[in-house]
C-alpha cells in the first residue's frame, strides 16, 4: 500500500482538487504553458500585483508539504498550522546509545510523516504488525511539522550529559498565579506536532510513542486547535477562547536578523550544540470561561488592553496600530490600563518572544461541571532567562487576566537545531 | 461588530479567498457574466462532464452554510463535517415553561450560529457581558449544524411528559463488553454540533451552555474529529484510529424513501411529535490502540473483515464491492471470518443504521500512560429497539473487535423533527 495524494486518474484528481492561485497562474500561462486568459483576466482574478500573487502561490505550496530537514527545525518560525498535538515523553532507558537509536528512528519516521507517506516498509505483510498505524493513509501531508526538544531532566545523571546542559535551559521559577499539576508538567523530551489536520497530528504522536516502546513512555499530551484556515481564508489573527485576537504582537518571522536576535540560539550563547535551535516554553493555561463570560465587554477590553472586535489597542482603530502606553484619556488616565495584559506583556517593547499557542478543549471538569478549556501557550525564545521568565514574572504578579486564568501545566525544552539530511535529531548533542 | 466573511475591500477579499470550481464557472461565463475562457479551457480545468461540475459547485456552496430550519434537523443526513463537539445537558429546572424558554433561546442562537453571525444584540455595549463569546467572530459558517434531542430522563416526573415518551426511546440494555462510566453516560438533553472548524464547534456548545444558565448544566462533553476535507480533497471514506475505513456500509442519504424507512420516525410509529425526527445513539468507545498496534495486519484484517488499504471486503478488490459472507477460501473456510466486525454488523443486511461517528483523542490516561483515544460512535435510526439494539447485542457478544475496544460511555436521545421558521426546538412536543 503506497500512500498517494490522489487515487483516481488524472481526470478525477483535477476535478477533486481545489484550484489554487498558483494553478490559475499556471493554467493562464504565467507560470508555464497553459490556457489562454487575457492579462486583464489574471489581474481580475488575483486583484493584486505580481508580488502579492507570488506570495499567494508560495503559500499554496507550503500548505501541502513542509520539509523536515533544514538549518532550523520546522514548526518554530513556520506559520502556525490549524492543529496541535503536544506530547512530553520520559525516557525509560539509561543508555545514551538507546536514546541515539530512538532519535534516529524518530528522524526517519518524522521525515516520512512530513512527506505524507507511510512510515516503514511493513505495511502489507500480513504476518507483521504494520509499521504505520494507518489512520493518515491517503491524506495530504497537510503541512505537518514535528519539532523536538529535551527538558532539564534529560541532563541529569542518567546519560552523562550534565555538563552539556545549556545555562539557558533553566527550571522555571514559581510564578504568581501558578496552580501547577504534576500531570501536565515536565518531561525528558517534548514533541510539538502541528498539521492542518487533527487526525494527522494524532497519528504522528501515536506512531512516535509506538516507536519509543522500551525506550520512552508518554508523560503527558495535549491536543490543540485554532480556527481553521478554511473558515478564515483572509488569514486574520486567530482569536483565543476569550474572543480576543491572540498573537498580534509577534515578531516578524521573515526578519532573519531579528530571529537570530530573539529566537535562535547562537554559537556564542554557551552551548554550541544548540546553535540554530531555540528554547520552547509550554504552559497549560486553563481559562475560567464561565467567569469571563459574565464580565462586561468594557472589563474584558480593559483586561486585554485591546478592543475585542478589531484587536486594536484601546483608543486606536486598527489591529496593527502601535501600542502607545502613554496615551491618556480626558481625565489623564492611561487609555490602555497599566495592568492590562498587553501593557504588561509588552512593557517597553524590548523583550520579544515568538508565541505559537493553541486553544484547547478537554471535555468537562467533573468536579465543577465547567469546561476544561483554555490555551496551550507555547513560545520560543533565544534565552528563557532573559525573555519568557521576566515577562511572565510581571504577568504573574499583576496581569488583570489572572482573575480569569490558571496556569496548571508547565514545561521547558531545548529544541535542537535543524537536522541535515543523513543526520538525526539531536546529533549535535549526542 | 457585525460578523463578516471578509473585512477588507473587494480587491483584498478575492485575493485571499480560495477559488472554487463555481468561481471558475462564473468567471468563465458558464454561470453568469465573467471572463472569457474558451469552452475547451473550462473542460480542461474541470476535466469532467457538466453534471459532475455542477455537483462540485453545489458542494462548494454547502461547505459554507447549512440552514438551521427545515423538515428535518440538519446534522443527521447532512454529509459529515470535519469536527464534532457533543454535549449532554441536565435540566436544573422543574418548570416546563423554563424548558420552553430555553429551547426558544437555543433556537434563535442556533439559527444565528448556522449562519455564522454573532449571537444576540449586545456585542458592542461596554456595560454588558457580550451576548456572543466572540471566538468565532469573522469566521465562515463552516457548515455548522446543531442537532438537538431529549433523553429518557426528560420524560420522568418533572415536566409531566411521561405519557409522551416514545416507546422507541428505550433505555439501552447492558451489552457484552460494556464498561460504562457514569461521567460519559446519559443526559436529559443531547446536542450534537458539527462544523468544519473545531473552534466554531466549541463556540456553539459553550454559548448554548451559557444561555442555559439557571435552567440546565453540562453533564458531559466530548470533542471529535476526522480527517479534514482539506487533507482528502477526493472525499474518500474516512479512516478510524484503527487505520480502517469507517462508514463504508452506510445507507444512501439521498434515497428519501430509504431514509423514511430506516432513519426518520414516521407518523404511525407511536409518538406523533417525533414524526420527521430520529433516534440518536451515542457510545464512547475507547480503542486500546497500544494493543491493536501490536497485532499483525492479518489479524487486524480478520478482525474487521476488510482489507486495511483498500477498505474492500476480504477477498475482494474495491471498497464498495458487495460483502459476500458465503465466499469460501480453498479450504472451505469463509473468506470473511464469521466473528469479524463487518460480518456481525451486517448480518443478513436487513438492519441498517446511519453511522456518523468521530475519532477522539482526550489526552492520556494517567493511570496507565496510554492514550485515551477512540471513537465517539454516533448513529441514527428510526427505532432503536429494532435496529441499534439487536445489532449491538450481536456485536457485544461475538465481535472480534471487542478484544481491542471498550464501550465506556452511552446515551440515547429522541432527536426532534426539524424546526420550521418561527417555531422552536421541540415545539411539536412542548
Amino acid at each position: 500500500m503506497t500512500k498517494e495524494k490522489n487515487k483516481g486518474n488524472a481526470g478525477d484528481s483535477i476535478l477533486e482538487k481545489p484550484i489554487s492561485r498558483r494553478d490559475i497562474l499556471r493554467l493562464a500561462g504565467v507560470g508555464g504553458a497553459g490556457l489562454l486568459l487575457g492579462a486583464s483576466g489574471v489581474g481580475a482574478i488575483l486583484g493584486a500585483t505580481g508580488k502579492t500573487a507570488l506570495g499567494a502561490a508560495k503559500q499554496s505550496d507550503q500548505e501541502d508539504r513542509i520539509g523536515f530537514y533544514g538549518k532550523h527545525q520546522s514548526g518554530i518560525t513556520t506559520p502556525a498550522q490549524d492543529f496541535l498535538m503536544f506530547a512530553a515523553f520520559d525516557l525509560t532507558t539509561d543508555s545514551v546509545d538507546d536514546v541515539r537509536k530512538l532519535f534516529k528512528a524518530w528522524t526517519v519516521a518524522s521525515a516520512a510523516m512530513a512527506k505524507g507517506i507511510l512510515i516503514g516498509e511493513n505495511n502489507e505483510n500480513l504476518n507483521l504488525p504494520p509499521s504505520d498505524t494507518g489512520e493518515a493513509a491517503g491524506l495530504n501531508p497537510s503541512r505537518t511539522t514535528i519539532t523536538f526538544g529535551v527538558g532539564p531532566t534529560f541532563f541529569d545523571s542518567r546519560f552523562g550529559l550534565a555538563a552539556k546542559r545549556p545555562a539557558a535551559l533553566v527550571d522555571l521559577p514559581a510564578f504568581g498565579g501558578d496552580e501547577l499539576r504534576e500531570e501536565w508538567c515536565g518531561g525528558d523530551i517534548g514533541v510539538q506536532v502541528n498539521a492542518n489536520d487533527m487526525q494527522i497530528a494524532f497519528h504522528a504522536i501515536r506512531n512516535l510513542a509506538r516507536i519509543a516502546r522500551g525506550k520512552a513512555v508518554l508523560r503527558w499530551t495535549q491536543e490543540g486547535f485554532q480556527r481553521t484556515s478554511g473558515s478564515d481564508p483572509a488569514g486574520s489573527t486567530p482569536r483565543n477562547l476569550m474572543g480576543f485576537k491572540d498573537g498580534t504582537g509577534n515578531p516578524d518571522v521573515k526578519d532573519e536578523s531579528l530571529m537570530n536576535d530573539v529566537i535562535w540560539a547562537q554559537n556564542g550563547d554557551g552551548a554550541s550544540w544548540m546553535a540554530g535551535g531555540s528554547y520552547m516554553v509550554v504552559r497549560r493555561i486553563r481559562i475560567r470561561v464561565e467567569v469571563w463570560d459574565r464580565s462586561t465587554l468594557g472589563d474584558q477590553e480593559a483586561t486585554f488592553g485591546r478592543h475585542r472586535g478589531s484587536g486594536a489597542p484601546i483608543g486606536s482603530k486598527n489591529e496593527l496600530d502601535p501600542v502607545d502606553l502613554n496615551k491618556k484619556d480626558d481625565n489623564g488616565k492611561p487609555l490602555i490600563p497599566v495592568h492590562s495584559h498587553v501593557a504588561l506583556a509588552r512593557g517597553d517593547g524590548s523583550i520579544k518572544i515568538l508565541r505559537r499557542s493553541y486553544s484547547y478543549s478537554s471535555g468537562m471538569d467533573n468536579r465543577t461541571g465547567q469546561f476544561d478549556a483554555g490555551l496551550l501557550f507555547i513560545c520560543y525564545n533565544r534565552d528563557t532567562r532573559k525573555q519568557f521568565i521576566p515577562m511572565q514574572q510581571k504577568l504573574g504578579q499583576n496581569d488583570a487576566l489572572n482573575e480569569y486564568i490558571v496556569h496548571n501545566g508547565s514545561a521547558v525544552f531545548a529544541c535542537f537545531p535543524g537536522v541535515r539530511e543523513g543526520g538525526y535529531i539531536g546529533d549535535t548533542l549526542l
